[in-house]
């Protein structure tokens, strides 16, 4: 962990490599140097970086992208909506292709915009996971779908087994789906009910608007694994683990008490 | 079109130079840098940049960035608010001239700001035709002047008879004027009645929040004029287009039915 | 002031160094790159950076962007929630180090996270006026806690006899608290009675939001000191300090009427 001067009574943060307290940064088309850029202010702190939805099969500059922070020794992963773009083509064996063509390491399974028989998708983690370390995601990108508590931890525990390293909670880019409602305010029932019966470290939660991210971090502390994070975000959202922020600021000090200079 | 890697049904992109299906990307004041990172990543996709408003008169970068979207081969234009300042002085020869310094071979016309008689305002494009390939804008940036919809029409016609090229619908960088709704919404009546009576390739729709976006495309296809798009949204707007996130996804494979992997 | 060609009758724009009419500007993490191309573009228009909150505790790159600002001749200061860090830790003195240790020749006293008597708070200032140029924050991050206005008043005027530089009026990053409703719209009778009593080249304004901002150039015109401004906003504020953007267009020609081009 970096230190420009010391404060004391900071909570404890994992360092790299983190199994707890990661966070994922979403790419959705940085150009190289605004890649380097990236690294330089929060490579210490960015574990895995995700290529948004099926961007990658647009961005001119993919290949280039990948050595950059392959260098960095950041994994990278190709967002679930592109899996998915493949699956609804009928061209899941060409996906494969594609990410051994790019020499990727990890990948998404995710049915956020396409109907999916659940033992399929388990079969798709299944077979993946040969190949590449899985990422899962569960909920849909369709506000309107409302999946229940009780199915959300069916559906991951499910995936777990069938060979996934990590679920992920649904967000999408704008934090309005999924683990929100529409207002970006997060479903704290399910989230609490999720966490009876799923590993806290196996979940990355999509977090991208701050009052999200904060909520987390109060419930489950600075090693929680928040994922969508924009890269100019990924600075502020350290802030906020550390309890260096206005928002987590009475947190992590004093109780939680509010602190008084009298 | 770029393209890392196959995937089969998508539709079809008109390529550069596009007459449909163009972007016009907004630049409210980049860097030099900036400006190379953006056409490193979007210089396949975007068609036509605006220098926004009246930055063109506070940055300090003017000549050199023109030079470097030229070298692109991407032509750039004043917004119409710079055009309108002008007027509002009683400067439209100084106008033509800066044109001329510049080497501008676009230039808008509009009355967002001022109220103009519409035969001036067709005069004007009307000599400025002469002298660059003029875009004209129709609608107020003030949210309280509703144009009818049979107005729009008439004044985008009697606007294409004087001369312009496209003309602009008006939504201002934030999306919440002229076409929309304070929200935000589309006034999608209006944009129908339109469709009705004006080209659809004639039409350069302002649409800066994703929403809007979406909803042009799903109305109109991959192929549809959008305009007011941020930088960094240039390649989120091409896999919308595309149908590769996920609010079009469905919309462009298996004639808009859901996708069911069963 | 930069000019790329003459506009006749725009507002009268302070020069540097100014006094009134500054624009501070947010710095909440970015790369050395990213603040030269800041610099590049917004140089002449920013007055003096904010480190936002405690991001330079994180920042890998701290050091290295003191210098750059500084070569470029504008002043730096840390976020009051750094200040108000050290302070909860009882820390005071490992503060004044740091500032000592990083050649800071700016600090902000705040109390917007913490409660503080309000004459230890005017202590600290005083102290710290021997080492740097200080700016004291009225106002807290907590939208709950409304301060009234014969208090800001009181407080304001307490922290400048204290010593400080100028008050700063609290919005955060969001616009949210402090000055403005949690809608972001303006508390416009506590400016308007706080500017019956503090003079208002002593107050650096906290408006991060364009409406905001326009909101205090139409009150007190061109040269207002507005604070919390994102890099790249600095422009775009630009232009509506000189009712070069639709939002001031009519504001400052024509006595603020209409122009009409008839």
């Amino acid at each position: 962990m970096n230190s420009n001067y010391i404060l004391n009574g900071l909570p404890e943060r994992e360092v790299k490599p983190r199994d707890r307290g990661f966070t994922m940064a979403m790419d959705k088309g940085l150009s190289i140097r605004e890649v380097e850029d990236f690294l330089e202010v929060a490579g210490e702190y960015v574990d895995i970086v995700k290529l948004g939805w099926a961007t990658s099969y647009v961005v001119p500059n993919l290949q280039k992208k990948l050595d950059v922070y392959r260098a960095a020794g950041i994994p990278v992963y190709f967002g679930g909506t592109l899996f998915e773009a493949f699956i609804a083509r009928n061209q899941f064996d060409d996906y494969r292709r594609v990410l051994d063509k790019y020499n990727m390491t990890f990948a998404e399974v995710s049915d956020g915009s396409i109907e999916m028989n659940h033992e399929k998708k388990c079969g798709y983690i299944q077979t993946l996971a040969e190949q590449v370390t899985v990422l899962s995601e569960v909920g849909s990108k369709d506000a309107e779908k409302i999946i229940p508590p009780y199915m959300w931890i069916r559906l991951m525990k499910a995936e777990l087994e069938a060979g996934a390293w990590k679920v992920i909670g649904e967000a999408r880019e704008g934090g309005n789906v999924g683990l929100f409602r529409s207002t970006g305010e997060v479903r704290s029932g399910l989230v609490e009910e999720i966490l009876t019966q799923v590993p806290f470290e196996k979940i990355l939660w999509e977090a991208p608007q701050k009052a999200q991210q904060v909520w987390f971090i109060k419930l489950l502390g600075a090693n929680v694994n928040l994922g969508n994070i924009a890269p100019n975000e990924v600075i502020p959202l350290e802030t906020i683990r550390l309890g260096l922020r206005g928002d987590t600021f009475n947190h992590f000090i004093n109780n939680g008490q509010p602190i008084i200079d009298a």
